[in-house]
């Protein structure tokens, strides 16, 4: 699966900001991608791109039209179907994390398969996985793991993957959830993948690759998670990771959506390298993303610098602060 | 779902008895559920049941077909298809734990509803599951593990099941794959679960019981195996077991279908209960079964004594020597 761009992003008529959450990660990592935002009379969300009507982003070469917003019980609209009949009509490919699936809607299934594009489900993997066979294979890879889902491990993995390229070294992002995909134009919304399959779905995605090359492969869930452990496991042991970051939110207590109280970091690194040892041995912690978003800037820095002393690690927040910290020790650990 | 007895198993012409070994756990585990075989021409497998034809199983009072059987590819060969098509004629339900849906042959949907009977595919969950809460549920339950796949935990459990009812404790095996579900005539296979409701399926399984209740819980996979992992850490997650097995194949060295070597009994013990700990801080190992189906009487004998010793843990192969010196340890610490 790779989808293809530039995109035109459709926000359909969504009530908020939130909303849109999707497109904006997209606008954020991959704006060169973006050729500009359609939305529906009264949509409350805006990218912060041009509006563009679907005539003028084909006149620019639109190459798929991905619908960058969740709403409520992820399922299409029924006025928002001629917009997507119409783009497809145009040629474009249609891409989207919705529950509901493009082709069980008749009308866009009849159009894509006359016009002869792809629809892309991003939640729903129709991709056939083996299971995990848990051999090494050559590449360096790198896992970002939390403390808790929610905590920042997509933003991470994709500064990650910007720093040390920057560094001259050679990384790709790897993604494993919905925004990712659309992001990277590549993966798969692990979560989705039927349980037998996690290890092999994750093996899949980082496949064998030259010495000296890194994937950045974002992580999902959290190994102390009471709903998602198992998620987090299988794609621990699938990526073989030779070092990995563990993202925490220093405020937060309990998990999300549930009662468990947040593990400490130390539990953490614990625990992966425990686990992940099964499937590389040499598995090492190379720092913390400290998501310091609810602090003030004072608050923030003491954060970052006491739970980096505390823990012997590079700290950083991706977004405050970068991630130069973790790339030096990278860099350090497994030369450029 | 709650699949009828009395069964009439269908073995089809499979050549070999190893086809139908699921149905063989059936009539091991539920002898009085069974009321015979139907088999084809030419069908080189025999559970030792009396043969019977549709008809006669219909006047016995015979409620589902079950399909009992394996076949390359998972798929109903053409030729079951009438037998299957007669049975739903008589109003019997159909079960089976092919890959192939039994909705997905036209002949065998439109009789189905023609005659208003159900179609039970186990491996296939039509269930919805919410995801894992991790909140501790009144009731007590065990959970059987393993240093491997296919190392005996289903026939464990249902071992334990049967011998701490005739302790005289109140105990439920609960069924999470294909041959346990037949057995119980419940349950989930916990592997065609998507990623993110492993756990929540598992707190569906053993819901809120009285106090002194036990889940026997049927484990999968192996927290150590590179294929499965993620499929043991959300069943661990979800059933919360007070009480756990490690089941155990001793002359075993490499773990199924992979490379990696089988892991020490006590790096599964310890594995457990750091990950248990997460939603039942109480987790406890409380005995061994060890498979010795490979060993004479005397090796045997050694290897259980020995491992037994080891680990400081009752010891027995359930198969051999039957489960009383685990139920003991189970009533000694949490009483009848």
């Amino acid at each position: 699966m790779q989808i293809a761009h530039p995109y035109l992003l459709f926000l359909g008529d969504v009530p908020d900001q939130l909303a849109a959450k999707t497109a904006q990660g997209i606008v954020d990592w991959r704006r060169e991608w973006c050729l500009g935002q359609l939305r529906l009379p009264g949509c409350q969300a805006d990218c912060g791109i041009p509006d563009m009507t679907l005539d003028a982003a084909h006149a620019a070469g639109a190459r798929t039209l991905v619908v960058g917003v969740v709403n409520a019980g992820g399922v299409l609209p029924d006025h928002w179907v001629q917009t997507i009949v119409t783009a497809i009509a145009l040629g474009m490919d249609i891409a989207t994390g919705l529950h509901q699936r493009l082709r069980d809607i008749p009308e866009i299934a009849l159009a894509a398969d006359q016009h002869g594009v792809s629809l892309f489900d991003v939640r729903h993997s129709t991709q056939k996985f083996a299971t995990g066979k848990g051999t090494k294979r050559p590449g360096l890879r790198l896992l970002t793991v939390g403390t808790d889902c929610s905590v920042g491990k997509k933003y991470t993995s994709l500064a990650l993957e910007r720093g040390m390229r920057e560094r001259g070294l050679n990384a790709d992002f790897r993604a494993t959830g919905q925004t990712g995909v659309f992001i990277s134009g590549r993966g798969i919304a692990i979560d989705a993948v039927v349980a037998d399959f996690i290890a092999g779905a994750a093996e899949w995605l980082s496949p064998a690759n030259e010495p000296g090359h890194w994937d950045v492969v974002e992580g999902q869930g959290s190994l102390c998670h009471p709903s998602f452990a198992g998620v987090s496991l299988g794609l621990l042991h699938g990526s073989q990771p030779d070092a990995f970051v563990v993202c925490h939110e220093p405020t937060r207590t309990r998990m999300r959506n549930v009662e468990t109280p947040i593990p400490d970091i130390a539990e953490i690194i614990d625990l992966t390298i425990a686990a992940g040892r099964l499937t590389n041995p040499d598995i090492r912690c190379v720092g913390l993303a400290i998501n310091t978003k609810a602090l003030d800037d004072d608050t923030a820095a003491r954060t970052i610098a006491d739970l980096g002393a505390r823990y012997g690690l590079p700290a950083c927040d991706p977004i405050r602060t970068g991630v130069d910290p973790i790339v030096d020790r990278i860099v350090e650990i497994f030369g450029k």
